[in-house]
């Protein structure tokens, strides 16, 4: 299968990486002049991984998508409408399926990123989204983990599966997309609650954070039309290994460097996530404490310790 | 208060600790001949903590129960029946409330601690149980933590939190004894299960654990009689936080060095409860799948990278 991978960072590398393992006619795509692609093109080698010379390394999005049978993005989630934009003035035919791999809302709006897609490039388009848990530093040393492939499209998800499944990543089929897009964007939101624990000596509340955040989403996904259940498997509470105790997760880092005041590169996804499920929870009048609490903490100057403590440690309650 | 707490082990110490630090009047009492009985009265000092000279020690057991206003016990879980036994024989009046803080099924019949302590003592005993996470090291050195303190008497469990609760533990009263007590028994079978997968390195599939962890037992649980919600609280789900991760956790060292092959003084709580757990799933016609696969490493001699990948790792399923 001809597989073009768009977006060249940690991820984008990749599934180009992975999809050539698997054997697929594998392409992946930069921006023109972006660092990373030259730094590819140069040395065939980044920060996580080697990329076999079997892969074509382009920055032309036409050539990209021409005669491609799948397509994957990978870009940061906050620029997928004017990328899916960019897709559509290429001219090129879009019948492809696109398949996402960034965990994400749309800030303002707080629209799903499949939503973004058929709103750009109309309601035909086919998408899927594939999320859950694991590192790419893991994947590349072998080490295998579960994934989730989920569409509107029960054949779709069957079709991506068979031509991505392997020994490596070994996909579960996700049924409730709406559930599992808004759960896989905000781990990333518990992820920083978890870092600010840790920045704070408080990793022990992480269980708690655990058990309640996984049921405040649970409450707002049963009031946006999903499936109250849906947190719980791999694309919320089956990512929280990776999200909130790994060293390699950017999320939970971005949180502990915010409270250990240590500078970071760049905010990191779950910022734009917090702001996102605020307005979409008020869309539909449900309370997020937690993510409340961090919206608060990042971008309101609230006491961290004052706000993480009153979330866990204040009143008793019934469970 | 005047509080006894009967076992002077890792938790039995610290809940005289604590007890004695909300102001209450505190017992701790150890078996006769009890080498931590001894080595606490000689140096007021275990591994954990230093036990203030506030504290009465004891191996009189009517001294223990005499007068006292509440008895927290932190025995062996497989040793209550016995123990409530000998508790019976002292003749002394058992009107006070018991508070039970292991977490266990009784191996054989897979009953719970609070059926076992009526089944001995009779049905109006009055019986609770003190669940959630937290480790000891932890709260001695000042780290607070939620926990969850349940019976089937409302008033009885608000009684006990308004004696106990404090800046380092927060606790929340649970409703559905029965998902606390399996829930919180199973944890520790999680725990040996992330133990084995650490020491496979495929500490990447504990996120697959918690999401299918929580689901196997949620549906026993809801089999049983009780709240398929429960698991996803304090006594389960935010319980993996200090079961599956820290290397504090007992059972979960259990399974590393399982499967490292080093040597361990005696076998986890988590060993038994996995048979506990069959033995009751069996009773309602439950499969669980994992629990299951931890019996036949642990019990029957079957490869652990085997188990463990057949459980993860097999074939594509519909989450």
């Amino acid at each position: 299968m001809k597989i073009s991978v768009l977006g060249c960072g940690r991820w984008g590398s990749f599934h180009a990486w992975y999809a050539d393992r698997l054997g697929h006619e594998t392409l992946l795509w930069g921006r023109p002049g972006s660092a990373r692609l030259e730094a590819l093109r140069a040395t065939r080698h980044n920060d996580y991984l080697d990329l076999p010379p079997s892969v074509t390394l382009t920055d032309d999005l036409t050539t990209a998508l021409s005669g491609c049978d799948l397509c994957i993005i990978a870009i940061s989630a906050q620029q997928l409408r004017a990328f899916a934009g960019d897709l559509k003035r290429t001219g090129v035919s879009l019948a492809m399926p696109f398949v996402l791999c960034m965990k994400g809302l749309e800030i303002g709006s707080g629209k799903r990123l499949t939503t973004v897609m058929r709103e750009v490039l109309g309601p035909r388009v086919r998408v899927a989204v594939w999320v859950g848990p694991g590192h790419v530093q893991d994947f590349v040393q072998g080490m295998p983990n579960c994934m989730l492939m989920a569409s509107e499209d029960g054949t779709l998800t069957r079709q991506l599966v068979a031509a991505l499944d392997g020994p490596l990543i070994r996909f579960y089929y996700g049924r409730d997309l709406l559930g599992i897009e808004v759960g896989a964007a905000a781990k990333n939101v518990m992820g920083i609650a978890a870092g600010m624990l840790d920045g704070l000596h408080l990793s022990s509340l992480k269980g708690s954070l655990m058990a309640r955040g996984t049921h405040e989403l649970s409450v707002l996904i049963a009031a946006l039309g999903g499936d109250a259940q849906t947190v719980y498997g791999l694309s919320h509470l089956g990512d929280y290994e990776a999200t909130l105790f790994s060293a390699h997760s950017h999320n939970r880092r971005f949180g502990e460097d915010f409270i250990l005041g240590r500078a970071f590169d760049k905010l990191a996804e779950g910022v734009y996530t917090t702001k996102a499920l605020l307005d979409l929870s008020a869309q539909v009048g449900v309370e997020l404490p937690i993510t409340r609490a961090i919206q608060a903490i990042v971008a309101e100057d609230a006491d961290p310790r004052q706000e993480l403590e009153k979330l866990f440690l204040r009143a008793t309650k019934t469970e």
